[in-house]
């Protein structure tokens, strides 16, 4: 295989930008900016996510059974870059930022423009990252888009001319 | 969970859009436009895929445990709406498009801008369209992005301001 061509053309695939937290209740809790994101059913509404496989929102995600997928919005650049690194919960917010929970303790960053509660239904646990399928249980709707909504979320593209994670 | 919320949060995610095609060698042929797409893994590149649970191309995958992934290019509308109808090969053509094919028997047709060969790894079934994850075997680049490779796809929003795949 051509690996600068494997690289090129999985590049092709747009990406959003999203904050992915999960917390067990019992010490372990999580908060990652990640792209890997799909739907992959209407009904049940069920997402996939790639998640770095030794990443604290990884380990939090799998002992609490469920996660919190926040949407960032075209702006936002600044959240996506502050959730590269770990997220630790101080003074009552995330890595700086105010958070209400989901019913699955999930924190529901103030600042997302949407957010979905999710159940984990299975994780396919090959490669450098797990897949995590979400059944969609909670919806919370911050800022209603004017135009379409995949116009209002922040994109890879968005975060630099030579900015992607895949390939 | 308020229906409407939730729907407008899942058509926040961005998608491309691709000609899916699988041959079984055996009769089993399908090909389809799909747009939920994401990588999930560097190290083994994987890709997970939800495709229709009944339609021919999920069929047809199965079978072969194996497909291509077709990228279709910025101005390629007509090529996305053709494989929304069910495909056949006729003349050597699929659906009139010219192809060759991947060594997984898969069409790689000669107007993508670039395709992936997959070998299945894992499908997760679960909901109306269940989950395929496959692995880069083989990467066929047709014409090199002037720009961002995620510049040069046919996008979800490239199709009209009404046209979803996703809610």
């Amino acid at each position: 295989m051509d690996a600068d061509a494997k690289k090129t053309i999985l590049r092709m695939i747009p990406y959003g930008l999203y904050v992915l937290t999960a917390d067990d209740g019992k010490g372990a809790m999580g908060a990652a900016t990640v792209n890997w994101v799909t739907q992959t059913s209407f009904n049940p509404p069920l997402i996939a996510v790639g998640v770095k496989a030794d990443s604290g929102a990884y380990a939090a995600l799998k002992s609490a059974g469920g996660f919190v997928l926040n949407m960032l919005g075209k702006e936002q650049k600044g959240l996506a870059f502050a959730f590269f690194k770990p997220a630790k919960i101080e003074d009552g917010a995330i890595s700086g930022q105010g958070f209400t929970r989901g019913s699955n303790l999930a924190p529901i960053l103030d600042a997302a423009i949407g957010a979905v509660e999710c159940t984990v239904r299975a994780v396919v646990e090959q490669g450098d990252h797990h897949i995590v399928v979400g059944e969609v249980t909670g919806a919370h709707l911050r800022q209603a888009p004017q135009g379409r909504p995949d116009a209002a979320i922040l994109e890879m593209k968005d975060l630099g001319d030579n900015v992607f994670y895949g390939g």
